[in-house]
């Protein structure tokens, strides 16, 4: 066997549903694509069931198994905990981890309210003077199209940002017979659409124009307000005309408008009742000197308009992110050899990997958390005041001058 | 020569700019491709300078140019006076043609005033009485691909209607070098983006869905401020960096979200900032029982996802609005050889033509363009309070029910 | 009005179906929108039933109607004869027409045999000599996108050229029990699909590369041997199981590769069983500094590839073709109002008469009908002979030099 | 942990360039995701370095090294051989394996020539009477929208097929400075386009149809007839003029047409000068009953025409191919979430197991890759004697009934 004088990092994982699943494909890969700094051992995975949760370790590649998240955290061969669980419990976990010196990925959004969020933040903060550090999970920066967006938007290619139009588009729950599930219900899931799916888009929003929202003005909605109760619930069946509802407690869709520090406005729209949309998560950004647009539903193509072409000549072009100079994607394969869903995973342990290895922090921090739950405090705060337009705790000014601005109308000249 | 019986219908036009030179198209056409139960006849053009007047007469078509629009109203050979001039005109045009007893196609958006536009409806009201008909140039009912639209919406493809996406985007004053052209002054436009886009997909949302916005959200911005002004005036030349520069007082762009009568939610959004967006009028419409969606810079194109279908085998559909069933396409060319622009606006003469020989009121009426009127100023009148959700004068309730629901969630069913 | 002090041009039709209602709309609408050196003016229509051409004439704006083309072609009034009949007239017309001095457009293609298009070539050469000019209907040539494609070719855009993919997919004789109509036999249409829409893309592709086909290697086919007579044929009727058939005598789909002069490949096909393609005319070009695409079926698009960018910045780019910079585009609508199937025909007219007020001949020549005409004939001749590669006759050699090669291979240097 | 009482499957993998990482992948991923009869164990990875291949297997994740393919095949942990090297090698290494009673799995074309490929075919054939099973690695069958194009077509929705139009397009070779490695050599490759490129679309079109090809009619091109030779070689450095150059001994691209049983006709081009186009396999098929397209630019989507729809209402409909019901997806992400390239091979890797672990032959098998290779031959045989059509060998008559056909046209009726 070949040397491999790498340290090793050790990984225990709670959760192993949806995001465990996912985590964990990524973990396993990971190394077979990038030159990791450190090689990551599959150490622990932590559940309730002990029968389960053995049996998913087996089947995702952890070495152990733990029943207790706590046990896990304590493990001396663990040295980074990766939260895949709800949200109602990252707030516990990763605090606990992070004062046991453990690093600590958690899935997104960061919690179910600002007031963890904020302590999530600031023990990150303190973690991070003992060298201890912290991220959280927004794997759509990790889409190459997407760090290829934020790349152009740095380098001015775009000029002076004027409109962010994002979307989140699903249809899971469009018939009125789906069961009224845990992510239906308030108490568990914070929010519905707009924690869920439009977290997403608030953070990737953020990431790719390099600018906060200041303030929002939103409208959400519940379509249907009640629902049967899931499967062994208690009533009838499901066939029978009296199957007992249950009262849905989250929003089914959330929109709002807003504003950006430097200027640009934005339109966002998260909802789970747009028939035929599986999971469009749509970003389009207009500016001075371009424009780009991004449909999570063919996530290989960025659409870019080079403004400052001649009119004649311009138009959207659709770059296919699978070259070699592309974010992320030198790794994998050759031109046009796509990747998919998984694989923004995958991106996300190099990355972390890669800034624990080196001491430095990962990249979003529980800071950039903590920002988006703001937003998303600002659009309920505003939906349930009439619309009115709310600022964003903490975020700059709306006309606030941003670092890269390099475009000056004549006004400014003068 | 055949024998043509028909009554020939008198047709003056107000006006010879863009939009003259698309209404003189259309009713030098649409007796060449539909059957009208009467022949127009382009009888006189109305302008203010005499020789420039003439000229356009010559080169569009009719027969005989006016200095004065009053004189061409007087016109015994006049039936019909088209209005294709700016906004701050329509009122007065429109009222005395109407009380002279000829029938009126009125360019949109209808007025620059709630109050004009009252007026307006007023009138038409009234001058119905007598059998004299208005019409508002809502040219885009008159895509095929939207027409079709409407059709299917009314018979309940979509079922309960959940989502309005809305979006005009256009992009030719993005350079902020671009002068100061009455378009972007208040006291001759009215406003900006918002009245003179924003005001098509209001009416097209409405037309389509046939539901009536019941209250709106708001965001309105001017990014340039300042521009040079226009070639002519008073300043030095562009090359100078001490050019002469004026205010912008209309909007760049507005955003709003808002509530449908039947409970639907809307995103709408009208900019001239869009680099690489032509004209994108885009509609996109989700129900409960499936999806549409629309882009004009695609005008051929209707896309329909039936949410019936096994999910294996649905998606979205690209319609070719071509075939002889469709609305208008049947008149033209055989499957697969599209339209343009400009018939929009043939179309719109046939319809016209066709109610005013029957004796029926055309339709959008003026009370159709005032109720576009309202959501106009409720737009704007929630941008100047904070973006506080605002009704629109008139509208039904949110809540309303809608005559042509076709669905029950299971609370509605107990 | 306004004085006129151009000549006038009579124009004399002949036939009034589907080509001769497109001619008459352009015939009818070029003078408004572009700035014509002469005057058009609709002199005659010719047809056969005198009731019918009457109607016809009424309907389509022509002043007068005969009911025998030589009639037409005597008038003192017509300097102009628009040949809108089947290919089988084609050649007795035009040369009777260009005899009498008579300028001549002739709707492809040009003949249904090289005989006779060699006939009509010599004669319009004769004719040429006199200042008495013909051309041949090929339209799509002056689709915006098309002709900006050969812009862009001929600039060399596109390096040296490697690929030519061009189809013409339709699927109006999909169902088995479509009738036994004229286009489908052969003593009437000379071939199916072949000359029908094939003819079409072998002149787009030669004009747009400026490149003529070398020789081809073949297979037709046709799929449905026999159908119903038509209506008013002998047999029972439509419903009837024992409904009389007939045999289809020419091809319903013809295929070809082959090469073109300066050693680009060419993939051809042209069917009318191309389920769900209603009229997709499809260009693509590649070569060594970039690629073009086209599809009519969305006519107002031209798809750009710059091989010359960083791969990381490359991809094809949707050109909306409605710039006041782009062919033609200039005289109709803003950019993104796009244009229309009978818009070709409008251009067609207006180069036409620039051509002939200038004393120029017009483009395409009959000679370039009689070299689509050749290829027709050898894609036939190579079918009939097991594929067979078959030369095209008086086609250059396909190594021989073209005049504006851009680009050298490395042995070529040496 | 938990139990696992599944037997498990030893594999040896030969070669670890791209196929090789692709492969691995696979392997290191199905258990996860697929409930698998048997448990994949990477037993050891063989290749001729010994540094080289000690390091590969330490990073893909192999528990062995061998530097001779022979001891590989002979180790007693070992019942798979997965061969992963260039053409040239294996018929050698696949038929020893199969003989050593290992299962075989070997990357495509089966061999370069059809001696080669018959010889496997063979030996596969004697070892499958002992359970011994062997399948070649068309990958693209695997892709969820292929498969299911397939099943569509197997149902009858597309009716009788007419044609098929498949195209594999690339450009990495498009700079006629880009060197002579070793795949543009015929020596080494056997072929260029045509078998590396060439191949896919000739099965992924035979397996899509069910129906084999017949004969063709085929041209080869080589563009770029001399290159620089690779890094490495004798010679000056890149900068210099004078950099030795040596011959392409491949085509560049290989077009041909044929004909399918059953009647269809089909289109092919396989090229690597397709400027713009990075991995653009594309098949589209019409039928009479409707159509389907795929291209692997966008692998998570096929586009569905139903004509049996009313006219008005069909279009080619978009379906995103991960839903529970699509074939491989439903293990996968939840719908909208895509996959990518590699999952192509994990695919491969369940159904490999299954059918091994059941005693079934897995699918394609070595015939199928040698009738794909007779199809090569056909393509070579025709372009060197001037596009003649010619026979594939042991193909069935182009007329011959299939056994699926759903439609009869009207003289079959009779």
């Amino acid at each position: 066997m070949a040397a491999d004088n790498r340290p090793t990092l050790g990984i225990g994982m709670v959760g192993y549903a949806f995001m465990g699943r996912a985590h964990s494909q990524a973990w396993r890969s990971a190394g077979a694509f990038f030159d990791l700094p450190a090689r990551p051992v599959m150490a622990a995975l932590a559940g309730r069931s002990k029968e389960s949760v053995a049996a998913a370790a087996h089947d995702l590649g952890w070495a152990a198994a733990e029943t207790d998240w706590r046990d896990l955290v304590a493990r001396d061969d663990v040295q980074v905990v990766d939260i895949c669980t709800p949200g109602d419990s990252h707030a516990e976990i990763a605090i606990a981890a992070l004062e046991a010196g453990k690093h600590v990925i958690c899935e997104k959004p960061l919690a179910n309210t600002v007031a963890e969020a904020e302590a999530m933040a600031e023990a990150a903060k303190r973690a991070a003077a003992r060298g201890v550090h912290a991220m959280v999970a927004f794997n759509y920066r990790r889409v190459p199209a997407v760090a290829l967006a934020r790349r152009w938007v740095a380098e001015g290619r775009l000029g002076e940002l004027r409109h962010v139009r994002a979307q989140y588009l699903q249809d899971w729950i469009v018939d009125p017979y789906f069961p009224l599930v845990w992510r239906l219900q308030r108490d568990r899931a914070g929010s519905g659409a707009l924690g869920d799916i439009g977290a997403h888009i608030i953070d990737t929003a953020q990431f790719v124009t390099g600018r906060r929202l200041t303030g929002v003005s939103a409208l959400t909605e519940t379509f249907v307000k009640h629902r049967p109760l899931a499967e062994g619930s208690a009533g009838l069946s499901a066939g029978g005309a009296a199957r007992e509802t249950g009262e849905v407690t989250v929003d089914d869709a959330a929109l709002f408008i807003g504003r950006f520090e430097g200027g640009a406005l934005g339109s966002f729209e998260a909802t789970r009742f747009a028939a035929g949309r599986k999971n469009a998560l749509r970003l389009e950004i207009n500016g001075s000197a371009g424009s780009l647009a991004f449909d999570f539903e063919a996530m290989n193509e960025l659409w870019f308009h080079d403004h400052t072409l001649p009119a004649a000549e311009a138009g959207f072009r659709r770059v296919i992110v699978t070259e070699a100079d592309h974010p992320y994607a030198g790794a994998w394969w050759p031109p046009g050899h796509g990747l998919g869903y998984e694989h923004t995973f995958t991106h996300e342990v190099k990355d972390f990997v890669e800034a624990v290895a080196a001491g430095r922090a990962p990249s979003p921090s529980f800071a950039d958390g903590l920002r988006v739950q703001r937003v998303l405090a600002a659009v309920e705060a505003s939906a349930a005041d009439g619309s009115r337009f709310t600022a964003v705790e903490d975020a700059p000014r709306a006309g606030a001058a941003v670092p890269d601005a390099v475009y000056q109308t004549p006004e400014e000249e003068s």
